[in-house]
């Protein structure tokens, strides 16, 4: 545990107002720090994961051992274990950030107006994010980068039983800002596992421009109900497949299996088809027997039952229900005019996909359905930063507001407007 | 009074929650209107507006006479007041948001990725916008019209002063919704006075995606306090020039004393001049002349008062302070650097402009200064929606998240991925 707070005088309030003023004071450095300079201390920190790899296991072995011992179960200490791939995962990570290219003073828009006066758009860093997370220790080194590359400070909250994996990957962290010049302050982990210093986080609106908590739903719904500062947040992902009568029915089988089965427990995995029942008897039984074959378990409504007898009834639940589990509930529609109505009632607004060879239908669906990412013939599982260019993502965007859907290096920076004249004043 | 106010029966959260039923509603059609129907709405609403007049003017006049009776101040009467000119520029200022172009549906960065897929962003609307404003009846049709051509439904909600105004300027944009087939639950004023009302509306959040409010401080800060749904908010407007010494300095003169005398009650005003010391003789003097000529009363530091001696002294509180008024603070610095400091340390993140003609300094006032506007040898009256070409405004964002600066339709707006396919499939 941290010297600050098995200390006798240790004061929160105090440790946080600290942690706060040196990471605004270390915003303003970043905000000016060339690329080169950015792009050398994520390098030079990958370089120190790497030669910490012995170091890194022993000091995660100790928060294992704990967690063993407190009675972690077998997921979460899996997901809080470091080992040699792990560590190379993170350090090549690092590399790959650094191989982005830096948004940081890109100006668009520039365009002169009738006063004479050019207006244009320069993107600029948010200032400085807190990001809160649970049990796995590489979100320490994933979060700081894409901070860091995007010009932002970072205070980093990860899970008090991750506290000395967490403290150690940071010091390879601090090893590559120091070796570019850069403040250590930029990305600074909190030392202290006290659960009142998420709380005072929340509340640091003069330091603190934005909260990405990564985690379960709980820990995202308590940091969104409690946060004064804004949040980037992602909630449920109820994902829906809609096969039209339309479709080419061998892609529509493929993109509903792929969907469904080809990882289970992600946001972008399918929990919903839905089927046009011009074509649902061709359909369902091959799908089912691809199901079948993986287990998965299929909820259907009476439609639904009609065709493939052995489904389970599907409740008004369901349709509301992310299973993250080979589970499927399966509706026939009329039309597309019903599975709209179906998505947006029932749907998380994530991601939605059509199958179609209908161009005007296609187009319909792409404006119609209002969630982060609307797909025509393709699987829902390329709802990803990575898959979309984006080089890595904090995380995926259930709101509206500013970043929606995976959000990468740009989510982490905002737009000013830039002003050129040559002695232009308002008449 | 409205009916349902007055009656007996009257249920304010089971109103609120009908306003918010409809207005969810609303906004699914609206997402789908295409251009030219909106645009009709706002013709034809011009239209019926500009027929309106006399019943407008009748309606306001209750409006007048019963503000008097309260002791409202003549200013704010006279804000409230509508007469012919107002009444013509509510409906020039419809026709102006008609001839703007639709942002929703815009698609941006479409491109292939790897894997086959093409993925690109498609602008669409927030969905229900809620707008809190003061006593300008004006900004019910200006508002009401912003909100429309993004395609959002809106909620209003004026001061209880200008209920009736409000409520006659809403009928004639129903009717120019009518004409063009969209429903008239897109605009909705908020029927009742009750102040209550305001406190439930802040609290849909699962039919509100986004507050405005427009009016002063105090207004603001306690939407922004209440709030439980994202606030667009404009705070101070504590904006700078500062004068370099390798600034042309008759242009400076100029910019200097557009951006105080031009108008004294606006956000964009300069608020406090910080001048280089090698020009600041050369400089003051003149300018002090000036500025005494429009009676306009200087705040100096001690150096600044070296030179012009019948400054008053600026004390500590002045260097933070939004006059708004002909008053001016007054700084002598020794470089850039004290110059963006002052400005980070006392601004409030609006507009601040550097004069110089120094290539180097004028790039490094632009990266540094974390304003939503920067801007380089202009006035910075210039920071305004029409100026900078967005058409129109709905206000002037000093937020960093989602819109930063002067928020026209695409402030409105968010993003969406979308993904067009042939059947891709993940591996």
């Amino acid at each position: 545990m941290s010297a600050k707070l098995d200390s006798v005088g240790f004061n929160p309030e105090q440790y946080m107002h600290e942690v706060g003023v040196q990471a605004r004071a270390a915003s303003r450095l970043l905000n000016t720090a060339d690329t080169a300079g950015k792009n050398a201390a994520l390098l030079a920190a990958a370089d120190a994961i790497l030669a910490a790899e012995k170091t890194l296991i022993a000091t995660n072995a100790k928060d294992l051992a704990a967690g063993e011992k407190q009675g972690l179960d077998a997921a979460l200490l899996d997901r809080l274990a470091l080992n040699p791939k792990r560590i190379t995962g993170m350090a090549e990570g690092l590399q790959q950030v650094a191989s982005l290219s830096d948004p940081v003073g890109e100006i668009s828009d520039l365009a002169y107006r009738p006063s004479g006066i050019q207006v244009g758009r320069m993107r600029v860093p948010l200032g400085v994010i807190g990001i809160i997370y649970e049990s796995r220790p590489n979100v320490t080194a994933d979060a700081a980068a894409l901070c860091l590359k995007s010009g932002n400070a970072c205070i980093l909250r990860g899970g008090s039983e991750a506290l000395h994996s967490n403290l150690a990957i940071a010091k390879c962290m601090h090893q590559g800002l120091e070796a570019a010049g850069l403040p250590k302050t930029a990305v600074q982990v909190i030392e202290a596992a006290d659960r009142q210093l998420v709380g005072l986080l929340l509340k640091m609106k003069q330091y603190v421009d934005v909260i990405v908590p990564r985690g379960g739903k709980s820990l995202i719904a308590r940091i969104t109900e409690e946060s004064e500062i804004p949040v980037i947040k992602h909630l449920d992902g109820i994902c829906h497949v809609y096969i039209d009568e339309q479709a080419d029915l061998e892609m529509a089988i493929n993109i509903a299996f792929n969907a469904k089965t080809h990882r289970y427990g992600v946001c972008n995995a399918m929990e919903t088809l839905l089927v046009h029942s011009a074509v649902a008897k061709q359909v369902l039984p091959v799908l089912a027997e691809r199901y079948r074959a993986e287990k998965v378990e299929l909820r259907g409504c009476e439609r639904s039952r009609a065709i493939v007898s052995d489904m389970k009834v599907a409740t008004e639940e369901d349709w509301s229900t992310e299973y993250l589990a080979p589970v499927l509930s399966v509706k026939v529609v009329d039309d597309l005019q019903q599975a709209i109505d179906h998505i947006e009632m029932y749907g998380s607004h994530h991601t939605d996909t059509i199958v179609t060879e209908n161009y005007q239908k296609a187009r319909q669906f792409l404006r119609e359905v209002d969630s982060s990412s609307v797909m025509v013939n393709a699987s829902t599982r390329f709802s990803d930063g990575f898959e979309y260019g984006l080089g890595a993502e904090i995380g995926i965007s259930t709101d509206k507001l500013h970043a929606r859907g995976p959000v990468g290096l740009e989510g982490l920076t905002t737009q000013k407007f830039i002003v050129l004249g040559n002695g232009q004043v308002r008449i």
